[in-house]
C-alpha cells in the first residue's frame, strides 16, 4: 500500500516528539524481551477512520510489531468493538499505544461527525463536501477521514482547483468574467472554474463567464432557491457558510448539489477508543 | 524567538499540503507585484493562542511578508479584535491566509476550552495539567496553547516522567513497591515517579514505595476524598479519567493538587477567526 | 516570492552533489575576503527561464551573494544578452556558478524549444500542453518553464486530474461510460474527466459518457478531423502521440482544441549559457 | 545494494510531486487487491541505464511491488527488448510506472548517448569523460549512466580534484605554478592537480609547475597535437570545449588522452522505453 | 527494537559523509556478487558500547547484511573478544566497516571510562552522573553508552529538569527562593528542581526554597561534607565540578548522593576495536 | 560563508536534542524580553576551531544572537583568551551556551592535539595527515579541525581516492598490479591510487604496479627506511599504524613523506572553553 510521504513526515514527527528519549517508565519495568497482545477497542458508536496510519505508525516504532485490522476504514461499529489487534514485544506496544490511539481518535471523529451530516441529506440531491479548514499536516489524512464517513472531497490545496474569491477580484481589479478568463487562460485546463458569489448578481455573472461551480455563500434560503433555479444545469451550484447539522437539511433542500461544511474537519472531537493490553 | 525543529517541520508538512503547487487562482488574477494589508479578526470571545507559529507561517511563505502581533498568546480577546496585521504581496497573503489560520483557530480553540475548565476551578487548591492525548506532529503547540489558557503541563513525552500504570505491573510481575524501586534507579534523578492507582489500597501501595506522584484513576468522589486523607503531604495527588466541565469543580474540592483532563486538546474545537483583506 | 519546498529540496540536492567537500580549488588559491562580479550571459538565441531557481541557488550557498535578474522568465533573448549580475565573495560566486548554470541551461532550453512548437501553432485554435514526462525531481520547474515558453501545462501530477486510459479499463472491467461515472463520484467535483480514445468508437463512448476532455490518442490526421467533428462543443478535444515540430501544425489544422507533446520535456537539450567573472 | 541518500531523496521528491495526492484515476476505477503484471520495454536501439533507481522506485511506491531486473546496465538493446518485469498491486503498477519510466528513459538516452561518442573513439588512445555539467540533483544516476555507456568520469564535485582555471589565476593574482604550488599544499595529496589552459605557453606553465593533468581548452586541431607532443608522459592531456559527434574523432587523432564532454548530460534526449501491462 | 530519529539521522549523515560517491575501490576490484563474512573483535579490555547502532548501520548501507551480536552492551570484554558477526556481499561489509567501528569505538570507549569511575565508588553511596556536555548529535548514544559503564544519567535536555544556575538568578535578578517558585510554577509537575550552590549559605537558601536537588559546585570537600550534614534527606546532593579519576573517591566518601561528570563524554578516547574479514 | 548542509544538518540534531521542548528553567526565570552579553573564553592553552559552526549555532536557535568572533580558526592561545562575544536575548544565550561549547571544546582538541603532533615534525618532511576515523556525523568539522591545528587531510570518504588494502586483494582475488590496473581503469582520471604495503616486497609490487602512493603499513623502522630508499621519487610513501607521541618524530625521521595518525580524530580529548555572561 502506498502510504504518501508527507503522511511518513507526520508520523516521524509524532514519533519524535513521544520518543526521543524512549519510554523510561517501560525500560525499567518491563523486559526487553517479554511480548504482548493488545486490541484496539472502539469504545463509543461511530465510523472508524486511521487504521492505514495506526498500521504504519507501528512499523515505524518496531518492525517487530505485527498490527492486524478486523475491518476498513469507514466501519460502522456499536461499542464496543474490536477493530484491530497488535502483538510484538511488550515495550513496543506501549510505545506505540498513545500515538496510535491519537491518530484513530481524532480520524474516526471526524468520520463519525461527516457521517452524521450525510445522514441528515438522506433522500435529497446534495452532496456534502469539506474545505482546506483541516489541520495542518494532517490534510489528506482528514480529507481521507471525511470519505471514509460517506463525505466527498473539495479541492485539496491552491494548485487543483480555481476558487475565485471577492479579494481576486478586488485586488486584481478583475469583474468576474475577465476573472474567469484569465483562470481559464492560465490553469491546466484539467480544472474546474469556481467563482464565489453571495447574491443573485454574482451568479449572474459567473453564469456570464461560464464558471463551471459556483459557491453560493452565506446565502439565504431564499436566495439559494432562486439561485438554483437560476443556474439550473449550466452550473454546479455549492451552498456554503455556517452550515450546521440543524441547518444543513434545509439547506439542501433549496436544490444544491454540494454543500462545503468546515466543521468536519475544524469542530470534530475525538471517538472513545483505547487498546486494551493483555499479559 | 527560538522555534523548534519540530514547528518548524509542521510548518513545512502545511504549506506542503496546501502550496506544493502554487495558488493558481492568484497567479491568474492578481498582479505579482501588487501589496496587499490584512487583519487577523477574531470573532468569537475567547483565548489568543497561536501567534508566533502563525508568524513563522508567514516567514516561510514570504521573507517579505511583514507581520506585527498586537496581542500576546494567552490574551483575553471579545469579538471582534484585530489580533494581528499582515502586509506584502498580494499573492503572499492569500497563499499563508488558510494556513496561518488553520493553526490560531485550532490553538487558540484549545486555550479557549482550557480557560473555561480552568475557571471551573476558581477558589479551589486544584490546578488543571494536560496529558499527551494531543494530535500527532502537534504536541509542543497544543501543551503551548494549554499554558496559554491558564493550565499547566503534565509530562512531554516518554521520557520526561515516570507513570508507572497497570500494564507495567502486569507486564513486568511487579508489585506497586518494586516497580517504582526500578524506576528510580532507571530514571534520571531528576525525575518524578507517578503512580496509576484504582483504589484506596493502590493509594496505601504507592505511599509505602514512596512515589511522588499518585494519580487516582476514575476514582468516585468519596474514594477520592479518602485518598487526598490518606495522602497528605507525602505525594501529589492528581486526578485522571473522564473530568468534564459539569464535574471538575466536584473533583476540585476533593482536595486533589492536579486535575488532569485529556479534553482540553482532543475535544477542542477551533475559535473563529478570519484574515480580511484591504485591496 | 514562495518558493515550493520540492525546489528547495532540489536545490539542496544539488548543492550538496557539488559542494559537500567544499571547492578545494578556490579555498587554495583565492582569498577568503575577495569580491568578486559576474554577468549571465545568454550565448545561443532562445527563451530564458529559471531565473528565480538561480537566485535561490545563490541564496543557499552565500547569504552574501547578491542576485539581480535583468528580464524576466519568458524573456526572448539575442545570443549575447546578459541576463542577470552575481556580485559577492568570489569563493562564493565559483561556487554557485555551476548550479546556477546547469538549472538555467535545461530549463530556458525547455522553454527555447516550447516556444519553437507554440510558433508552430500560430493562427490556429490549438493550445500546446505539455506532460507528466519530466525530469524527476524537477516537474514544478519544468512545468513553470514550458510557461515561460508560452506553452500550458497539462495536470500536474496524479491526484488533479482524472485520466482514463485503457488500462483503467481493462483493470477494472469497465466500459467508458462506466469508468467516468466511477470516477466523477470520486474525484473531487474540482476535477475534470479526461478520457484517452484511439478510434471513433471510442470518442462516442466517452461522449455518451459526458467526459469532459477526450484524449485523441495516435490517431491518423483523417480520423483525427472526423473525431473533432463528432465532438463538436460537447468536450474538449486533445490530440496526443508522437507529436514532432514537423508535424503539429497539421495536427493543429484538425481543430483540435489541445495538442500534448511529452518531447517539451524529454528531449529538450541545453541552452548556451555562461558566467562571465570580472576580477 | 547500496542506494546513496541523494538517490532515496531523489526519488522521495519524484514520488512525492506525481503522488503526493494519491492516483485519483486508479482510486476509483480499480480494486485495491487487483493483481497486476507489466514488463518494461524497450523501443529504440540503445544501451539501457536506471535499472537500479527503478526497482528502487517500485520499493518505494509498495513494498509489495516485484521488480526484475532482465539485463544489466549497459546492456545494448535493440528494439523491442523487454528489460524488466513488474508485478504487484495494479494500482501500484500504475503509480509507480511514470516514473520508473521517466528515470530510466533520460538514464538511458544518456548511455546511448555516451555510446555513440565512444564509438567514434574506436582505434584511438583517447578516453571519454564526462562534466558537471550534469542535471541537478541527478549527478550521481548520470555519471553511472555515463559509465553504462561506455565513458568514464571526470571529477565528481568541487572537492574531490583540483582544477585550475583563468578566474582562480586572476581573482587570486597567482602564476600557474604558484596557483598549483597553493593547491598541491592546500589539497589532500590523494587528489590530482589539472590546470586549464589555452595555448602552448599555458601548457609550457603548467609543465613547469608540475601539474598532473593539462586541460586544453577549446584549442585548434593543430596547437593541440602540439601541445600533446609538447606534454609527452609528463602529464595527461584533456581536450575540452566544444567537442561533437562530427569532431570527437579528429580530437582523439590528436593524441589527447582524455576528452570531456559536457553534452553527454546536458544534450542527452529520452530513449523510447514503456510500460506495458497484461490486466 | 525502536531506534530514535535521532540516532537514524545520524546515521545517514555518517553514511553520506563516508559513502555518498560509492566506494571506488571495492567497486573497482571486488566482484558485485561476492559474499564475505567478518568477525567484529574488541582489541583491549573494557565494555562494549554501540552495538545496536552498528545493526542499524548495517542495514541502512545494505538490507542484505546480516549482522549477529555475540553479547549485550555493558558485556565486560577483555581482549581479545569477538563480540559481533557480519555477512554479506563483500562490497557492502566493506562500505559499513569504518563507520560501524566509528560508532562502536567512541562509544565503547565512553563505556570503559564510565567503568573506571564507577569502580572508584566501590562501597560508597555515591552514584555517577554524566553531563549534557556530550558530542552534539550524539546525546541519546553517548548516555546509553555511560549507562552500559554502569553510570546513571542526569536529564537529558533543557526540557526534562530545572536547573537554577547564578545565571538564572543574576538575570532574572531572583533570590534562590524566587527562582524555584517560579520554576514550580512554570514546569511540569513531574520536573525535579535542582539548585547551583558554590557555598553553605547558598546550600541553606536551597533548602528553604524546598529544592528537590542541590548541586554543590566546585566546592572544597570540607565545605560538601558540612553541606551534605546540613542537607541530610530534605533533598539530593549533587557533586559537580573538576571530578576526576584520582578525585571521585574522596568526594563520595563526603556523602553525596550523585558526583556528575562531563569527562565521562567530553574526554573519552576509542576503544579499540577491528572488523577481520574472511575471504 | 558557505555552510555545507551536512554541518546545518548535525546543527539541528544537536539543536533537536538538547532543546525541542525548549529551556524550562530560562523560560520561568527570565524575562523574555531581557538581553544579555556573553564572552567565550578559552582557558587552556591550545588552538582553537569550530568558531564558524559556533556562529551557525546561535544563527540556528535565534536570528536575534549576535556573534562576533574575535580570532580566526588556527588562532593558537593562551588562557584565558576571549575569543568570541555573543549578544542577545538572554533566553536564547544561554540556549545556544551549550551547543556552542560542546562543539568548541571537541573541535578545539582536535586542534590542540594535531598541533602537538605536528611540532614533534619540526625539521622533518614529513606531514602529518588525519584518517577515515572521524566522530560519525562530524568529518568535515573534524578534518577542518585538523587544517587548524596544522595537519593536512588524507581522503574525505570511500569515493575520492583510492586505497586498495590486503582485503580488495584477498577478496577479489587480486595481486596488486592487477588491482591497481582495474582501479586506474574504473577511477576518475583526477584521482591517485594508493596502495596498503606491509614489507618490501609489497612496495616493490607497487612499484612495479605504478601506485601513486605507498602505504607502509605497521612497519619496523629499518624497514620503513628500506622502504623509502626503494621508492625514492616514484611515489609518496606514507606511514601508517600506531603513531603516537612519542613515536612520530622517529617514524618522520625514516624520511617518509605523509604520516597518517587515526588518535588525531579518535582520541582527542576536549579544549577547556567557557561562556561567561554578563548580567
Amino acid at each position: 500500500m502506498y502510504l504518501p510521504q508527507s503522511t511518513q513526515r507526520l508520523i516521524e514527527l509524532a514519533l519524535a516528539e513521544d520518543l526521543s528519549g524512549g519510554d523510561i517508565t517501560s525500560a525499567s519495568t518491563i523486559p526487553a524481551d517479554l511480548l504482548a497482545h493488545a486490541r484496539v477497542v472502539v469504545k463509543a458508536d461511530g465510523i472508524v477512520a486511521g487504521l492505514d496510519v495506526a498500521a504504519a505508525v507501528c512499523a515505524a516504532v518496531d518492525p517487530a510489531l505485527q498490527w492486524q485490522a478486523l475491518v476498513l476504514d469507514g466501519a460502522h461499529v456499536t461499542a464496543p468493538t474490536v477493530v484491530a489487534r497488535l502483538a510484538g514485544p511488550a515495550r513496543s506496544v506501549l510505545m506505540a499505544e498513545r500515538t496510535v490511539l491519537n491518530f484513530m481518535q481524532r480520524l474516526s471523529g471526524i468520520a463519525t461527525l461527516t457521517a452524521r451530516y450525510v445522514r441528515e441529506l438522506n433522500g435529497t440531491q446534495a452532496r456534502l463536501v469539506d474545505t482546506r479548514k483541516t489541520t495542518p499536516g494532517w490534510r489528506a489524512l482528514e480529507k481521507a477521514a471525511v470519505r471514509a464517513g460517506g463525505g466527498d472531497n473539495h479541492r485539496f490545496n491552491l494548485s487543483d482547483g480555481i476558487l475565485i474569491k471577492d479579494n481576486h477580484l478586488a485586488l486584481g481589479g478583475h469583474d468576474v468574467a475577465g476573472a474567469i478568463r484569465r483562470a481559464r487562460s492560465y490553469a491546466p485546463h484539467t480544472v474546474k472554474i469556481e467563482v464565489e458569489v453571495e447574491d443573485l448578481a454574482g451568479v449572474q455573472a459567473a453564469l456570464d463567464g461560464a464558471a463551471d461551480i459556483i459557491m453560493l455563500d452565506n446565502m439565504s434560503l431564499e436566495m439559494m432557491r432562486a439561485a438554483v433555479a437560476l443556474v439550473g444545469d449550466r452550473a454546479i451550484t455549492e451552498a456554503s457558510g455556517g452550515i450546521t447539522l440543524a441547518s444543513i437539511r434545509t439547506v439542501a433542500e433549496t436544490g444544491v448539489k454540494l454543500i462545503s461544511c468546515g466543521a468536519l474537519t475544524h469542530s470534530a472531537v475525538s471517538l472513545d477508543i483505547s487498546l486494551d493490553i493483555a499479559s
